[in-house]
C-alpha cells in the first residue's frame, strides 16, 4: 500500500480478473484460479475482484448473505498467497463507477451482440428465470468490469473467448463513434491460461453444492477423512482384488499432488494388489494437508482481526476507484455529458 | 436551499419528472411541461432533472455538446420560474446512483417486459440503429429514475403510461424477491395531465429541428417578425378574401394565448375579411411578448453569473444525491450485498 509497492506495477500489464462470492472456496477453486493469479500478481499489475453483481446475474432470486460469501472468499485469496501491496483487491458492487460504464457502453451495443453469445442461448433455453435484461447484459457488464481499468488482458478459460471477444467489439465500436482518432478503451487480450479442472471426492467436478469438495480451510483432520471415506475403483472389493487407478476418483488427485515416483508406485501397487487403498491414500492426504498448513496459519491470523481484511478491500477499492473515475471522465468528455 | 425551504417538502408527495438537453426551449416545451412542473412545485416536493443519459439512448450517434444543451435548458427552467429553493433540480448523468440501481433492477427484470412495450418494436422496425442494448432497456433506466427517489407521482402523457406500469411490475417484483414484508420500492401512479400541445409556425407540432418554433428567449422583435411572416389560410390571398380559422395555423396560437372576446373577433372578422391577417396577428404578438417578458429577464441575470446556475445545480445533485443514496443502502441491504 505504500507508493514504492506500487511504483513498479506502473510499468506492467494490467490483468483484470474476477470471482463470485462463492464463501470458503475448495480445492478446485485454488487448482482452478487462485495458483493462476499467483503466478500473475508477480508479473502482471492486477485487479482482482468479488464479482457479486455477476452472482446476481443467476442468482438474483436466492437472498443468501452474499457479504458473508465476499469476506470469506477473500480471506482465502490471503490465505493462498495473494498480496494486497502488489495487487489490487476489491469488490464489484462497491463501484458504482462499473454500473456507469455498463450503461453508458449499453446505449452503442447492438442487443443482438448480446442475444447470439452460445451460453446465454443455452441457459435461458434450460432456465426461462434467467430471460432477464440482466443476464442477457451480463457480458456486457463484464465489458465495462475490464474496459474501466484499461486490462490489458483478461485470464480466461477456453469456453469465456467469446466474452472477451464481445469486449472488444464493444471497446471497439465505442471508439469509432466517440474517439475515432484516439481510441480511449484499448481492446484487451485473452490470456488462454491452463488450469487443471480438480475432481471432487466422487471424481466427478470438485463443487461446493455437489458435497464433494475439500475446503481450502478445511482441518488437517477432516481431510484425512474426508480421502479415508473416498470411494475407489468399485473391482476392488477385498484387500487382494487388484485394482486400476484409470478407474478411481482418487487418481486424479494423484495426478495434481503426487510426483512421478509416487504415481508410478500407485500403478504398479494397485494394478497388482501391492497395497491397500488407505496406503495409496496416504501420501495424498499428506500432500494436501502440507499445501493448506501455510493457508490455515495466514487465515488464523486474518480472522483473528477482521478489520484487516475489511482495511485491505477497502484501500483496493480505492486504489481501483481511482483508475475507474479517470477512465469515465475520458468518456464522459468524449461522448460529451456535462461534468 | 435554507432548511426552512425544505421543510415543508417533506410532507408533500414527491414527483419526479425529468425532461431531454434539447438545448435552449421554445412555447411548445413552457406550455407542454413547464407550465406543468410550475403547477406542481408549489404543491409537491419536485426532483426534476435532465434527462441526458436518455437522451443517449436515442441518440448516441451524434456527438453534440450536451454539456451546453444541459445548462441552456437549465437557464430556461428557472427563467420560467422553477424554483431552486422549492423543486430540486439536478444532471442524470451526475447521478451513477441511478446507474446503480438500473443494474440491481436488471437482474430481476424480465426482458420480455421491456421487449412488449409497444413503442420499443415501432421504433426498432423504423430505425434499425436503435436495436441497442440500451435502448431496450430504456424503460428500465427510467424505473431507476423514479424508484430511486421513491416518488409517488410520475406526471406522464397518455402514451406513456406504459413506461409507469412497467415501473411498478419492476417495483413489485423486487420487493416480491427481496423484501416481501414490507416493501422498500413503493409502486409510482401516474398523473395524467392534460397539457397543450402547441403548433408551431407551419401549423405543425412545434419542434426545433422543424425550424418552426418561437423560443423562450426570442427577442421581442423575432417574434414579431416570425409570427407576422407566418402563413395564413391559403383562400385569403387578398385583403379583401374571407378566411377561416379551421384553415389557418395562427389560429392554433390563438387558441392558447387569446380570450375569449380576442378569439370570438377573430372568429368573426376573418370569415367576414373585417381584418388583414397582420391585425388578427397582432394581440397574439403582444401576448406571446408579454409572456415573454419575466423570462427574458431572468434569464438576462441568470446568465451575467453563470456560476450561479452550475452552484444551483450542484445543490439539487447533492441533494437528490443523499435521497438517492439512502434508497440504495436499503437495496442493497435487502439483497444482501456487502456494504
Ligand atoms: S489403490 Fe489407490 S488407485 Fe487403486 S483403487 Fe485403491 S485408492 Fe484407487
Ligand atoms: S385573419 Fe387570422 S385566422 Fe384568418 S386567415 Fe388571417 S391570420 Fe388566419
Amino acid at each position: 500500500m505504500s507508493a514504492s509497492a506500487n511504483t513498479p506495477s506502473q510499468t506492467r500489464e494490467r490483468v483484470l480478473s474476477g470471482m463470485r462470492p462463492t464463501g470458503a472456496l475448495h480445492l478446485g477453486h485454488y487448482h482452478g484460479a487462485l495458483k493462476n493469479w499467483l503466478r500473475l500478481q508477480s508479473t502482471h499489475d492486477c485487479f482482482f475482484f468479488v464479482a457479486d453483481w455477476h452472482a446476481l446475474t443467476t442468482h438474483y432470486q436466492q437472498r443468501e448473505d452474499i457479504e458473508r460469501n465476499v469476506y470469506d472468499m477473500v480471506v482465502d485469496w490471503l490465505a493462498a498467497g495473494i498480496d494486497p501491496e502488489q495487487a489490487t483487491l476489491f469488490i464489484q458492487s462497491r463501484m458504482p463507477e462499473h454500473a456507469e460504464l455498463f450503461t453508458l457502453l449499453a446505449m452503442s451495443t447492438p442487443s443482438s451482440w448480446l442475444e447470439r453469445i452460445p451460453s446465454y442461448k443455452d441457459q435461458v433455453e434450460r432456465n426461462r428465470e434467467l430471460a432477464t435484461y440482466g443476464f442477457l447484459g451480463y457480458p456486457l457488464l463484464q465489458a465495462a468490469d475490464i474496459l474501466i481499468y484499461k486490462a490489458a488482458g483478461v485470464p480466461v478459460g477456453e469456453d469465456q473467448t467469446s466474452h472477451v471477444e464481445v469486449t472488444r467489439e464493444v471497446a471497439r465500436r465505442f471508439n469509432r463513434i466517440y474517439s475515432p482518432d484516439a481510441p480511449i478503451l484499448p481492446e484487451p487480450q485473452a490470456l488462454l491460461t491452463e488450469t487443471s479442472r480438480l475432481t471432487g471426492l466422487d471424481g466427478q467436478k470438485m463443487s461446493k453444492s455437489a458435497g464433494n469438495a475439500i475446503a481450502m480451510r478445511d482441518t488437517p483432520e477432516v481431510v484425512e477423512s474426508k480421502i479415508n471415506t473416498m470411494p475407489t475403483d468399485p473391482q476392488r472389493v477385498r484387500r487382494g482384488d487388484p485394482g486400476d487407478p484409470a478407474h478411481c476418483p482418487v487418481w486424479p488427485l494423484h495426478q495434481v499432488y503426487s510426483d512421478g515416483d509416487t504415481r508410478a508406485w500407485v500403478q504398479q501397487a494397485c494394478k497388482t494388489a501391492g497395497i491397500g487403498c488407505l496406503d495409496c491414500k496416504r501420501p495424498l492426504i499428506e500432500a494436501i494437508q502440507k499445501e493448506q498448513a501455510p493457508w490455515r496459519e495466514r487465515a488464523q491470523e486474518l480472522l483473528a482481526d477482521p478489520k484487516k481484511v475489511h482495511w485491505i478491500v477497502e484501500v483496493g477499492t480505492e486504489r481501483a476507484r481511482a483508475v475507474a473515475r479517470k477512465t469515465l471522465r475520458e468518456v464522459r468528455g468524449a461522448i460529451g455529458l456535462a461534468y
